[in-house]
């Protein structure tokens, strides 16, 4: 399977929903603090914050302390307008991220990881003080559901790994590539994603696989958002506060 | 800092100390079982287990349906005895493995990872049926102390767990090469020993450690270890059942 892309909500054309996303994407680019340490995530609608930052970058210079990003499309696009990318290891802790996420529920956690990056997503999300998402409604339920929960694994550990998840009714899925393969991380591991749904109490599922041997990380993004912005096909921003 | 080796215990000279562990290795390589699948750790004791078991094997044959191992060192030396060496990914779950520990306390819990191969160790650790470890007296203790512990990281983390490490009193120390350069592990990944002693409670630490990202794995072993052969100093192996 390969990571679902934001679908246009019902009744919007392409440009009424990049248009509804440019709106989001500068709210998000407003609550950046001059001289700043700043994350950036990844996705569609990251890619116009990033305009949005450059755009205030180049009006009344932002003075960013440093900026760690998640993706190499984002690094590249950043790159392009300029700002210098830091690596995570360099930096200290960051003020903000701004990030999507593939589920946000209503309790403001999320399922992440749809790109299969979430082990560097999680890393960057612990080490800011505040984690801001931008989604368009189709990515917001009740209870975290209709998107498969990504878990890396040691390749040495994935077969005992499928059969312990297809055991515990998880509806484990290796992911695979475009050939048929086993995809592989950037750290040279596998992603298993959990079929199930919806996830039988994130909180429970999350320890249980915190503690499994052969789990490097997982997609469940527990007590780490802050705040979310969510836009909406009758086209409002709504924005939501843990 | 390098791990420690076995040290020979009071009063004995290299040669008894060998024979009492000769002695060990026999009594692990007895509770080999014909036609099972077998786990094969690594260290000095674990040495002359391999030993035992081509003994064994020449004498009776054992027809072990597989054989895995958690080093290069003893992989080499069952090939050199014609043993054929499988990957973890290949087998289903092992029966046994005989592996040494750094130490063991008075549950039957340890440390493992001096040699800093921990996550190899506790992957196989957990998939095998009978955990077993041969030890010298000196790696037995009530309360697990005296010996780092072994955290393996993402590199990216590193420098933020370290600070968080340090800031919780564990003490916590870059594993190096003798060049004074990070050890990095087969994944990769680099090890902070954490110099704490003894370990404050080593279920609520390996909680802790389980649900801390960054962390790839950690070398307390709870609740796997079913039986130690420790070689005392007085001549006698003694057996300790959990």
């Amino acid at each position: 399977m390969t990571p679902d892309e934001l679908k246009a909500p019902k009744g919007m054309t392409k440009q009424q929903q990049d248009e509804l996303k440019q709106e989001a994407a500068k709210q998000a680019a407003a609550m950046v603090q001059p001289g700043s340490v700043l994350g950036v995530g990844t996705g569609s609608t990251v890619k116009f914050f990033i305009d949005a930052l450059a755009a205030r970058e180049q009006s009344e210079g932002l003075h960013l302390k440093a900026i760690v990003t998640t993706s190499s499309r984002s690094q590249k696009q950043l790159e392009g307008y300029g700002f210098t990318v830091s690596e995570l290891a360099d930096i200290g802790q960051a003020d903000l991220i701004v990030d999507g996420a593939d589920r946000v529920d209503a309790n403001l956690d999320g399922i992440k990881g749809g790109g299969g990056a979430l082990t560097l997503e999680k890393n960057v999300a612990v080490n800011c003080k505040k984690n801001v998402w931008i989604v368009d409604e189709s990515k917001v339920v009740t209870h975290l559901s209709g998107f498969p929960l990504p878990v890396e694994v040691l390749p040495i550990s994935a077969s005992h790994l499928f059969t312990k998840f297809e055991a515990a009714g998880l509806e484990p899925a290796y992911r695979t590539q475009a050939d048929g393969s086993k995809y592989i991380t950037h750290y040279g591991n596998y992603i298993i994603d959990l079929g199930v749904s919806p996830l039988p109490i994130p909180a429970g599922l999350a320890d249980y696989l915190d503690h499994t041997v052969g789990v490097v990380e997982h997609g469940l993004f527990l007590n780490l958002c802050d705040e979310v912005l969510i836009a909406h096909s009758d086209g409002t921003i709504e924005d939501r506060k843990r």
